[in-house]
């Protein structure tokens, strides 16, 4: 299948456009780089080093055999979108090409100003894209867990039947996203499934919980292949950042309570639901929610999960709780549904010991490179 | 009470901007004249000879004695906006000032892409500089009824009691709009809900039905104060646009079966909604939604009265139906509540044959500017 890999240089693109691409697929790589600009602006780092995204692919196809075709641009140039969608006729166009970190979001306007401009009009843009230059294309859009927020009530995948006063009808599922970052990823779901209802373009909205791990099968093959990992305030995710807080001899630092329930899954489930959303895609003018997670877990019971397993590592840090600089409920409800990527065959790499040992011991290895005053949260929600 | 009314210049906010002033308020109009340039891209016109807004306020002045402040400029442009906030120090901010047609933001990418920015990132700048400059001031928002789509139940004020799965909580209403028009105001409610949660800001969305009328009694007291009025398949919404097919010999041009039933409200009625909004304010933090509308009917049922009111003027026109440009459901249930208005002293001014009349013959005195080219629809959704 031709599938466009947008984003294909960040955390989650890059290891998809590789296991995507050794399953067989003609991978097309769109990014315009703005992540590592991100980390220049930031003064951050991953903690792992990466290779340019030229030496990547080159690697890859050393090593392989297999060409990943790379377009430098950006998706709210529709000039350069175009020609993508000219050359590369994708029968699925893969959207991980967005700003990602509510932090970010919230620096102040000017940034939460860009993250809804960059993702809602990129993201308008390439529904354009496929109604003009390539209407059977498969949207597979990355969308977020947190655009539910944390109701009262099961959280299901998309859509919800409401009983209102004798009546019934199947809703879209309310969203109460948290940061100017995940409203945007509202937003755009909003507007796919208006894209589809119009259009008739077929979309899949995978919405993520929180990504943890950084090898696949695919980014272990060469250390020039290997994946970023994100520690600091800003891009770090809670469960990757307490692995290299453990590391570096950091407190664990869990925001508020800790009691925060949120879902997660495993870099190797994100590459692999792709894959299952590109082989079953949706039918023409069907705007089809999954909710792409494996296990719910509060932040304290991942910080107390890597506290053990530093200790078995010889390493002890502390749990410490810092003012939450969020806004959000720290005791609340949370069940949320995840059994479409199942029925399609997903089969779950769940949290175990194992696993946290394998990323704690890679970031180990690259534990210099850690910049300690990125660690602590700097941006405040209030 | 130091009102801004954003958006000023155009058929809702002029004559609020009038309303509010007369009551005793302190209004200062910011607009960017974006209204009239559509006039020109579209090659377009008011029925009604609209003075300038120069024009406007000077004769408000010469005839009450009371002055109206004006900015002319975008909200989109932030220097700009931090001024106005400074220098007005408003205690209540009505915000019009966004691109308000469905059939404007469908007719190409450019003009999907410019609505939701120009909407979208406008509101945001709004809602930052109440954070910065005015955190008491209360945001008065225009949404639409078209934010809720046609559901199967009924749609209530903005949030709904969910039952599911033996448990509950209220949850936002879910929205199913139907254009990108529509959509910016969607996003738009999400921005203003998260940002009266984390900042405390006090907000009330006006969902507007559609508007018909043009007097109000302010705007009657001379003809430079009168209102516009549009007609074109672009601005003109139904019951005005029938109005001026039936002056002009023209067939009222109901799209598809006309069984599309939406909510209405005269003008008059607008503009009391927004004062009673102004001297109700929500609380700090609270994000309220009024459904601002007194009426409904089927598209077909409107063009049935403006046929027998027009009959009753001389006037013989005849009922047709066009292929509907839009995509939208032609048979649906339709029920929604809008109590909360009336709660606080709202008292409709009903749809009656006195006051089709009444519109007519306004319409009647100015026919000769109606462009006739300009009357069918000619932007499709599709």
């Amino acid at each position: 299948m031709r599938i466009v890999v947008a984003g294909g240089d960040g955390f989650c693109g890059w290891p998809t456009a590789l296991h995507l691409s050794n399953q067989g697929h003609e991978v097309t790589i769109v990014d315009n780089l703005s992540r590592r600009k991100w980390d220049e602006e930031l003064h951050s780092n991953s903690v792992t080093p990466i290779a340019s995204l030229e030496e990547r692919v080159g690697k890859w196809k050393e090593l392989t055999g297999k060409e990943i075709k790379t377009y430098i641009g950006d998706l709210n140039h529709y000039d350069f979108l175009r020609e993508v969608f000219r050359q590369t006729e994708p029968e699925a166009f893969v959207h991980f090409a967005e700003q990602r970190s509510a932090p970010y979001s919230m620096i102040d306007r000017e940034h939460a100003v860009f993250t809804q401009q960059n993702n809602v009009l990129g993201n308008l843009n390439v529904l354009y894209a496929i109604k003009e230059f390539a209407p059977e294309c498969h949207l597979i859009k990355l969308g977020t867990m947190g655009e539910y927020g944390t109701p009262n009530i099961d959280i299901e995948e998309g859509y919800i039947e409401i009983e209102h006063k004798g009546r019934k009808d199947v809703m879209p599922y309310p969203k109460q996203p948290g940061s100017f970052y995940h409203l945007s990823k509202v937003h755009d779901s909003h507007n796919i499934m208006f894209a589809c209802k119009i259009w008739g373009i077929r979309a899949t909205d995978l919405n993520q919980g929180i990504v943890y791990g950084l090898h696949t099968n695919e980014t272990k093959m060469d250390p020039m292949l290997v994946n970023r990992v994100d520690y600091d305030g800003v891009f770090g995710t809670a469960l990757n950042r307490f692995l290299i807080q453990a590391a570096t001899g950091h407190d664990l630092t869990v925001y508020g309570s800790g009691n925060q329930t949120r879902a997660f899954l495993n870099i190797e489930d994100t590459v692999r639901c792709v894959e299952i959303a590109a082989e079953n895609p949706a039918d023409k003018g069907e705007f089809r929610v999954f909710n792409q997670f494996t296990e719910y877990f509060s932040v304290q019971e991942l910080a107390e999960k890597v506290q053990k397993v530093a200790k078995e590592e010889g390493l002890n840090t502390e749990v410490s709780h810092l003012d939450n600089p969020r806004i959000e409920a720290e005791e609340h409800y949370y069940h949320a549904v995840n059994t479409k990527l199942r029925d399609l065959g997903l089969e779950p790499h769940l949290l175990t010991d194992d696993v946290l040992h394998d990323i704690l011991q890679t970031v180990i290895e690259h534990k210099d490179r850690v910049i300690k005053e990125n660690i602590l949260p700097s941006i405040k929600w209030k």
